[in-house]
């Protein structure tokens, strides 16, 4: 507070007019990506409350759990799952050592580039895919080969890496619940090694706290290295009635907040809210073609029925994307 | 360093010979249950050089993970596994609704006291047993009478809850541990969800880092709640080579550091000791017949054979209980 701020102070009160009419955020405010609106109020009531020691909604630090969904809830998932785009790709660089799948579907069709055709065969198209491509190696191998997918792949309608397609105002409230003493998990139907790999890095979720669909581990002593290996077998899928069952297999209690943006969310967030004591549920509307996509009801990827549906008589929070978030991405701000 | 000192330093000058022949601690040792010795020092080095910033065999904070077996490493397991003798405690709980079990092998046996004849079926007496009496009800309610139990049930030998048999000298290794920046896990063959009521308020373990075995789970809407009923129907088996696989799974990093005590802990003690920098392995050797128990090679519970082989060659560190730890339970402080 020495003398060099006076000129400041004069340059800050008379800019101010002419920024009044642009969206600006208080400043300290931890979600400054949302605009005002019920639904980061209701995100920030919430979590004021929760941590407001003597306060009846008060919830002790070691009960501060939060849960999300991964794919359309943290970052996007069209045109299609990242994690299939990916799979994708392994199916052109295995080529060569498959000349079967030249003439064998879905193979045949994914390297035709033919997508819709790939998927006529519907979820068992989609699980031969995964299979041929996440299983047979080790679990060290398959984290390399995320890894440098994850560096080199662009995204088709943005050319930008996939983990550039995170949501920004999803970033700040991530951020927001730990500096308030919370957990944050994600709880995805994506398979969890594959999200482990960028968990850290881009949500700050360290990989204890990602919770997903995964297949079978073979632990094998090879060239007398101890490696598990991945069996091209399905353990357990995080998804609709899977995701209470995998947080209460990982986790182990209850969430007190829950977001999510899908049918495959419903009972995450049903199960969260019908604790005892003040909970939180969250759904993420696509409703933003311009900036990212608009899809509900009817999508094939993310369908939002039944969840819709049920949020004003839960309480849930919906998010309409179009409306409340100022930004989508973080290359956007 | 005020003139107050000087009374206090000839005082504990004047005491020094009086106490020098009983067995003392340095003041700030955080083992102060462990002898002085190999294991004592071993423990104590690693965990010194791991966290010794610039130096060679630093690890970061965020991959500080140490995973402890629970049943004869962290607490006893004799004369029989304490979630059996729970699953006992169930049997006869719930004969009055079971007439025909009064007929039925194993039930018949256990209901009779004769632990040894309810045990001639081996493994499968043991499945039918634990089915029997964990699975039908919700995740709730099995909690509740967990919880219950472990007020009540005593231990035949100590006359005291099952609870106050926990390791003294291994509360304090987890204590130094989280002292020092590690995340602690437990990886047991024991049901997590029968470890995870006790595991916090025991061992400072909190749920989301407790790894074991599960029965598979069903999400069901029971009087408008939502409630996770227990199927009688194993999903995993957290043992031997099951550990690794848990471990991946639930954890998602290679750990630094493994504690176990029996070949049920080889591969997770392998697996942990085969990752690259610097890694720790220890055994509990149970040595003490006087003060606990002493069993190894033969032993029908927590045998000790391969692993008790593979020690020396792997750079594991071997605790003789009787020699190394000056109390085993901290009623015996």
């Amino acid at each position: 507070m020495g003398p060099a701020r006076g000129p400041w102070l004069v340059f800050a009160v008379c800019i101010a007019p002419l920024t009044a009419g642009v969206a600006r955020s208080a400043p300290g405010d931890p979600l400054p990506s949302w605009n005002d609106g019920p639904a980061k109020a209701a995100i920030l009531d919430f979590v004021a409350k929760v941590t407001n020691d003597g306060g009846k909604d008060f919830v002790p630090a070691t009960e501060r759990v939060a849960v999300f969904d991964n794919d359309g809830t943290l970052w996007s998932e069209q045109p299609i799952y990242f994690q299939f785009a990916f799979a994708l790709d392994r199916v052109k660089a295995l080529a060569p050592k498959h000349p079967e799948w030249k003439e064998k579907q879905p193979f045949k069709a994914v390297l035709e580039g033919d997508l819709k055709a790939a998927l006529a065969g519907g979820e068992k198209a989609v699980a031969e895919i995964v299979l041929a491509t996440h299983a047979g190696m080790t679990t060290d191998e398959f984290d390399r080969l995320v890894r440098e997918w994850i560096k080199t792949a662009r995204h088709p309608r943005f050319d930008r890496p996939y983990t550039d397609l995170v949501y920004q105002p999803m970033l700040e409230v991530l951020a927001h619940l730990r500096a308030n003493g919370f957990k944050t998990f994600i709880v995805s139907g994506g398979g969890v090694e594959f999200m482990r790999v960028f968990a850290e890095q881009v949500y700050g979720v360290p990989p204890e706290q990602v919770v997903g669909s995964r297949g079978k581990l073979k632990y094998e002593v090879r060239d007398g290295q101890p490696v598990l290996v991945k069996l091209p077998e399905i353990a357990f899928i995080d998804d609709g009635p899977g995701k209470p069952a995998g947080i209460l297999e990982n986790i182990g209690r209850r969430p007190v907040m829950a977001f999510g943006n899908s049918d495959g969310d419903l009972q995450m967030l049903q199960w969260t809210t019908a604790g005892q004591g003040a909970r939180f549920g969250l759904i993420v509307h696509h409703t933003d073609a311009r900036r990212e996509w608009a899809y509900d009801r009817t999508s094939h990827i993310g369908k939002l029925d039944k969840a819709l549906d049920a949020a004003p008589k839960a309480g849930w929070t919906v998010v309409d994307m179009k409306t409340d978030w100022k930004v989508i991405y973080p290359f956007q701000k």
